[in-house]
């Protein structure tokens, strides 16, 4: 359709079916039906360097228990406004000092964390803990209570909070309910979750009720182990390096149904090949330094470091030394609707 | 958190976050994570008393070459210029002359067509036409070549299009390509798709590859059929009457992954009980007069009218005489997501 | 390993572990993991004009109350005294004259219907009658209260009995029960199951919690009209002419879950190719006549005759005048176990 | 029915219909569906004691090269000359002496291999070795290559062997082939498929295309780490002490198709209570010493014992000392058939 205004007698006429709450499909096809994506999120980083003071200062500017959560939000600078990183997913980084509790409450928002900064404080799911280390990859599942913690002799802890909560928005699905202590009771020891469904094994009577993963800690010491071995066995993909994905052991599914997770390894030198997805992808820096370029933007990462490739932008990653990104996406909702498609070259 | 203006001190650090693309998340937690959803989109009706005459004007206003679609979109009220009638879905009336073509193309997004009045126009997928009656529901899956015509002897013919533009406009997934030809070429006779895998049987090596379902065309004279069955055999649900779901013959799944699509029978004098779910809702009406009441609304209803219940609403349906509603909604996706939740008192 | 006695050093070890309850692999290795099958059932078949004397003659032998069931097995030539038609499947003609009842019982084996000849008996499921008509298949799910009858003023009802008897058996997981009465109460009219999940719908809450099909009667008409379609369409496949699969309407799956069952088109003049299979199948012959090839055996077919066809022969059918055929096999079983080959040449 | 014998009349026309190979169900109705299981399968236990030196002596009779695989069956005295242990089952103890090579091949058949005594013997399965030490589980799934051998500076190694030899027997399914060199060549270091498969993550582009579990080996130590920290957590059931099954982890479903691997852990002192389950199961101790009670026959069992319990025999067992228990079944083909049933008291 052209882009030119209206005749005057189609305006009259838009106004008059505007009254009654239509519009003609003819002039807005061509921009709700394109022929590809035309996403409004656009690529970003966050500098840890830059990032990090101001996360610390908001340790000054509100304490953890009137913030609830002390977060800071990395907002897409293309939907500003929006608590969004992608249009579906929002990232935030949320800083927990010795002595703090986040108090306990559950919402239908699925969230994971991943430890940026920091030992020994704790997430507590529905009655068990699990203390945090840097590239730990944790569960807080849909409906589940949690608290976070972090003891009085500690360091302050710094992580990445990725959650659906646009998404959840977007379907007005939204549920929550605070805990009526600051701690929910611990119920079982730590570990306990792993052991029981973590060794490839399952309790012979277990059934699956439910599409979340029963661990909801994935320590960063196995992740790593398993990269390494294949690294070390000559595995090499030329888009991805090595690159795994978090599963549900109960399932062989994704850990949470609304987001993927993902541990990929590059080795010193490795210039990856250009790919593109329709699953816009939140990246958060473990190891190495290297560049990625996303569309027309080109960004030198470090350790830390967090950045944001939108949907079907083409993408390419090198690594100047040894490299381990962990990230995630809402690539598990469009395979459910058959919405995911990717290309290499 | 209090909704007072922030302190100075916190607007200075805001503002110099906010130059970093990042924002306080406890200055938005609670209207991010509500205790329960509060949706933009609003009840409303739409009389066919007062669109009929504006989607005849259509008739006049553009042609269907011109168009592509002549299509009125039914635009929420709470949500104006979305071009959605909830928050995921789009609903639009079109209609479509004799002698005229809608040309073939096909995109990502799904469709479904239910065809509200006139008899004789055709739905072409992949190859196969299919006739439209007035209570048929036909469906042009995600990338299948779709085309409508009407004859030349026919006459106008309107149906209610369902699609999941903004799902798809919201994930960044849209893919569109037009057809070289404005019609695709007939490859098998009408019913073939229906005697292949509609008879409770299926092509003995047949594979399922895809979640959407190989029948196109569920004609309203076996739904009504099967509805009409259950009534005299004495089935009544309290809440729904009868109330039947289409699915996917090779799956018992949905006809499409991101919409779900139910018709039910309500007996004159039935007095439907409340309920409530997250799947906001679109109603066709077949056949009937009654009441519906949607939150603090309370609409009458006749053939023809369109409706719409968001996310969460109370929603009570009594009938007059013997009623008959097409509806759907985003269920699959809720579902796929463990975002659905129903409540009935 | 050599066929010979084994030296008598060896023999004096076999017994020595024998009295162990041991026995030594390497003597009996290559007949235990063979290269192929090498099935002990045999190509066979029933001629009706042979068996239908018999069978009426069962109606003066004895009386259905006092057989429970009045069933004439087809016992497999190479399997004698085994009550089997195939390894795993069982095959009967059951013969109820008017006025006769076959009792209620129900049992851990699954059992499917096929009627021969006659009109008006029926069988009842879980509180539902459906009448039977030559050409009906029916099924009568694992554990599902079941009974027969016969109205005094009918005529004599011939149907062929498929069970999994001899699977059941051999996994020793067989379970049975009396219903106190000899009829079940009706509690739903004829037809009821069929509204409910017969017309690509399904009842809006309905949860999947079992593999079998919610219908429990595929009328002939209906399998011969989508039958009649294809060929009308121009469809036929060179070794199975027009085949489809029975299936449960709720999952896509077959009607039970150790069952598979088939009906086939092949027009006047038909040649089939050749093909094989690790599924041992039954065929009862509904209409037509024609010729099968079965490994080195040759048979003419007939309306009403019944044949078997071992795992893996080699079968060919050919078609004198158009001709329908009725098939039913473990498919289910093999495919859940990955144990299912097919070839084709 | 009663067990007189027929009627002059009857046995003149049951051989009539005998030559036609039918018979009368109603003189075998009560059998052939029988109220209960009736398992000719019977209680049985191989103390090691026993069977070692027979097992050591098979060295002495045989070459491995010459037996292929010098395995000592484990035949149920219930069905003496059936080569299995359970009706579906069969089990043997392998012995491979320093030096020698079990030959390569593959076969429908899947087998597990549970390391009984000995270390560093290696199995390989498409390309990759795993070695073995006692307690680890080793699957060789259907018509994959795998061989194995033992160093010429090792010791003797004795494991058993789990097959599904009757099961594919009885379905007439059976396939196998000789890999035409002794050993396949290995294409990957060991460990491999573990680090690829087995730390609760996947490769990002992993397709499930089979049943089978991706990782071939499960080590004794992760298991026992497993049970070993549940147990500290506290948890023990009253019938099975501590029980996990071992999962395919792309599916979270058994690692192959036919057969259900299980271990679990009895603290000294354990007083099972009693249990009856459709799926007959071989036990393998591991370690410690207790006393199972099989129906009506009571063993006393040690390490490296194995026992058998038939289908639906009660059992209940009870542990001196810290005990361990491996157990396989059919359990994956009953349930898929819904033929599993089990009971607890």
């Amino acid at each position: 359709m052209s882009a030119r205004a209206p005749s005057a007698e189609r305006a009259a006429y838009y106004e008059h079916i505007g009254r009654n709450h239509m519009a003609p499909l003819w002039e807005s096809l061509h921009s709700l039906v394109p022929p590809q994506p035309r996403p409004r999120v656009v690529p970003a980083i966050w500098k840890y360097n830059d990032v990090r003071p101001l996360v610390m200062e908001a340790g000054c500017v509100i304490s953890a228990e009137e913030a609830v959560r002390r977060v800071l939000v990395l907002q897409n600078p293309g939907t500003p406004g929006s608590s969004s990183i992608t249009g579906s997913l929002y990232a935030g980084l949320q800083l927990i000092l010795p002595g703090e509790i986040a108090p306990s409450h559950r919402h239908t928002q699925s969230a994971l964390r991943f430890i940026v900064e920091g030992c020994g404080a704790w997430t507590a799911v529905n009655g068990e803990r699990t203390t945090m280390h840097p590239g730990d990859f944790i569960i807080t599942p849909s409906w589940t209570w949690h608290d976070h913690g972090n003891p009085v002799d500690g360091e302050p802890v710094v992580w990445l909070d990725g959650l659906d909560i646009p998404l959840v928005q977007y379907f007005d699905a939204g549920f929550a309910e605070n805990y009526p202590e600051s701690q929910q009771p611990v119920q079982r020891p730590e570990g306990d979750s792993f052991a029981r469904y973590g060794y490839n094994m399952l309790p012979v009577h277990h059934k699956v009720s439910d599409p979340t993963s029963p661990i909801f800690s994935y320590p960063y010491a196995r992740s790593r182990e398993a990269l390494d071995t294949l690294y070390r066995n000559g595995e090499l993909d030329p888009w991805d390096g090595i690159k795994l994905r978090y599963v549900n052991p109960a399932t062989g599914g994704w850990p949470m149904p609304t987001m993927a997770t993902f541990m990929q390894y590059l080795p010193a030198g490795f210039q990856g090949k250009t790919y593109r997805s329709t699953d816009a992808t939140v990246f958060s820096v473990v190891e190495g330094h290297g560049t990625v370029r996303i569309g027309d933007e080109v960004f030198q990462f470090e350790p830390r470091d967090h950045f944001v490739v939108p949907s079907w932008a083409p993408v390419q990653i090198a690594a100047l030394d040894d490299a381990v990104l962990f990230s995630y996406s809402d690539r598990p909702v469009l395979a459910a609707l058959n919405l995911l498609r990717e290309s290499r070259t």
